[in-house]
């Protein structure tokens, strides 16, 4: 555990590096944040898929990101990204360390998430994005391109969802669906009654990590402010 | 001028190549067509971001897709695209044939559209995609990856328009910025009292040509059905 007064005290250091504009852009940003809706990517092979999907997350206000590596390494394409996977908490699960798809579901749901699959085929219990009830926290997972989500997940998840379609095209490119998915959920949930920003805890956490990112030479830095302070190293 | 009696004949020999089911989707399909809505992609120089625009906007219903190409040659990226495509109607505009954006803004502007720019920018008058009116056509510019849209376009439209964020990235990959947009004006238009459908005659024009596309040596078939019935040919 690291103790809250000694975080401060270097939060509070480090931020001392930027402009006062940074970090009410920081602190702003902060109070947008979420974790009330996160997402599940499967097994997702081309970077540029995957990268597209996190730069969507960040310009939502999504925090966490969950990756199920089953097959597929993930990589992040630097192109597409544009640094936007450096702002969110990317939660991995490799199968060749025995974290399988089911593993993150029963920690996602420990966690009090309802899960729901993204699924472009018409199921019998699909539920358009707009029915989607946002009275509980949401993990939607995405599965590949060729192969959708595996049935693994498919049994795990209590709901599905679809994108309202009105062409011949069966189905949207995956960044594409993921990021009307968010939109459409983030905003309900922004005008809902949920309890749906970061506790203080979770944002004085979060600015500490931010400012690490941004001061060049942060981990010096820090260390030296530990040793003429003598904190309690973590 | 085609003959509407004899298109009609042409047609119904084309679709008796088809099954009654393939024929029913496609007069649901043209039932959801509209072009009260249209984009106009400016010099997109990424194959996939274009295909990936064409592909929402068969997904929408968005029938006319304008592509201005002042520098960039624009070429489909097969495995995105997914055969959309060919259920649009893709006008082009050549700058190497004179055709430059600012003729094809008043082409638009002629046919009854109000011009919208999709500008990622803050701009002093940049109006949030929620507020855009849909009481008239619209036709919504996209520009390129790098530069954005040209000076000549930012000059001519009368809207700017952008996607509400949250987070520190300042914009969006150009298909997920188009499919939000896409997705929100048909909804809204879908919703309106506008007359958004496409006339009788748009659909019987639009079902042959998709029967054309549909029905293998079609080409030959209506040759031999133009003569057998000595029709007026085009």
């Amino acid at each position: 555990m690291v103790d809250e007064e000694a975080m401060g005290g270097r939060t509070e250091f480090l931020g001392s590096f930027l402009t006062a504009d940074r970090r009410a852009r920081i602190d702003r940003v902060l109070e947008l944040r979420t974790r009330y809706l996160t997402i599940v990517l499967e097994d997702i092979y081309q970077p540029h898929n995957a990268s597209a999907v996190l730069r969507s997350c960040e310009c939502f206000g999504i925090q966490d990101v969950h990756i199920v590596e089953d097959r597929n390494a993930y990589t992040v394409s630097r192109d597409v990204v544009l640094g936007a996977a450096s702002w969110l908490d990317l939660i991995r699960y490799r199968a060749s360390e025995g974290q399988s798809v089911g593993h993150c579901c029963r920690e996602l749901r420990a966690a009090g998430y309802r899960l729901v699959a993204a699924s472009p085929d018409e199921e019998s219990t699909v539920s358009d994005v707009d029915d989607i009830g946002v009275d509980t926290p949401l993990a939607v997972f995405f599965g590949n391109e060729e192969q959708g989500l595996t049935k693994a997940v498919r049994d795990e998840v209590e709901q599905h969802m679809r994108i309202p379609m009105f062409g011949f095209t069966q189905s949207f490119n995956i960044s594409v669906s993921a990021a009307l998915i968010l939109r459409e959920l983030t905003r309900r949930i922004r005008a809902s009654s949920a309890s749906w920003g970061l506790s203080d805890e979770e944002k004085r956490g979060l600015r500490l990590q931010w400012y690490r990112r941004l001061v060049k030479g942060s981990d010096l830095l820090e260390q030296r402010y530990l040793e003429d302070n003598r904190e309690v190293v973590r």
